[in-house]
């Protein structure tokens, strides 16, 4: 009984690392779609959205099913717990990501991101896809310094986000409001999903330690 | 032994309903601080914050420890598992009040929101306040009808969201980029406040029911 109640917990964090690995491949795709306007792969990453939402969906009933019957305790009902909430926040990473597609698609044949920013919202996407290619695995391997590491890559996602800002309120800005107000909403789509990383990364510390983070808050998603 | 677990129960019901009427005087306040660039009151939603962080840690904590201790099955750990959720969302919720209180102080002593959208943001405001307010108590009551209603709220909030957008993206709009840039993240934050509220009315009525509503992906916080 007890062996197969650790097959189905490891089993629960092993699709929490498959649906990590979906996120980030869709918050790739959205991105590409976004910078190159390629109206196919915007629709892709819309429609695979329900599929995100279907793997949230059975996770989290795989997850209450676990708690159901076995009735954990101290650390295994810390991370059953750790996984329904990291479920939802990466359900929420999946709807930013089909966020950024839908503007994509919205402005289409036309680029929403003007030349002069294509390069932050690059990085800023290739920073949202490592911390959520990075999360599941950190959980599955209770690797505490890089769940401490997160923060870290949030802070540069700030930068990121207040380069955008004084790009678009600058005084040679020329690409109207419609554009300024497309990247302030864009970026922050990008800056939402490192901070469901960063708050999936303070989970894991807890979950590992039992303690919160030292000086933060309760993360919320 | 049963009897204090529901006293215990309830009571951690009883105290979202408390954290609920929190959140709704926070949006309230963070409105009038926005509206009337009110920079005192700002900043007390600002600071007031922490409490609601606090609330949060607290409540989720207690919930925790009945569940270690009581290992709930059924209806009743459908219930706690859902608190953990909306204790969640409320935290959230508080966060985005905190975000518009912030764009009023850093807009001081200039109003953040011209005159032409005033009266639709006070809209806003008002529909977020009552989704906010209610959800609490309609958790304690098991109201199902009321927790349906939260998703046609959430119409009357797009709504508003998309006449924000013909205004600001319209050919006589006369209030520069920033202004445009706040009035979309600060719509984005109330409509954002409203999606919580209803995701809390989708588990509410997951708790009563045992079944997710009809044709509805399940929430996401």
């Amino acid at each position: 009984m007890r062996e197969i109640y650790h097959n189905d917990l490891d089993s629960v964090v092993n699709e929490l690392v498959v649906m990590s690995d979906s996120i980030q491949i869709a918050v790739r795709d959205a991105t590409r779609a976004l910078l190159e306007a390629d109206l196919q792969l915007a629709e892709r990453v819309i429609s695979g959205d329900t599929r995100v939402d279907a793997m949230h969906d059975q996770l989290e009933q795989r997850t209450f099913t676990i708690l159901a019957r076995q009735s954990p305790v101290a650390g295994e009902l810390r991370t059953l717990v750790a996984v329904i909430q990291m479920v939802a926040a990466l359900g929420r990473m999946g709807d930013l990501a089909a966020h950024i597609a839908k503007i994509a698609r919205l402005r289409f044949p036309d680029h929403a991101i003007p030349e002069p920013l294509t390069e932050n919202f690059r990085r800023m996407s290739r920073l949202a896809q490592d911390m959520v290619g990075n999360v599941g695995r950190i959980l599955a391997e209770r690797n505490l310094e890089e769940a401490k590491h997160l923060a870290e890559q949030d802070e540069e996602m700030d930068d990121l986000r207040s380069q955008q800002f004084r790009v678009i309120l600058g005084s040679d800005w020329q690409h109207g409001v419609e554009t300024a107000v497309d990247v302030a909403l864009l970026g922050r789509y990008y800056e939402r999903i490192a901070d469901h990383a960063v708050s999936m990364g303070r989970r894991i510390i807890y979950v590992i330690t039992g303690d919160l983070p030292e000086g933060e808050n309760w993360p919320t998603t």
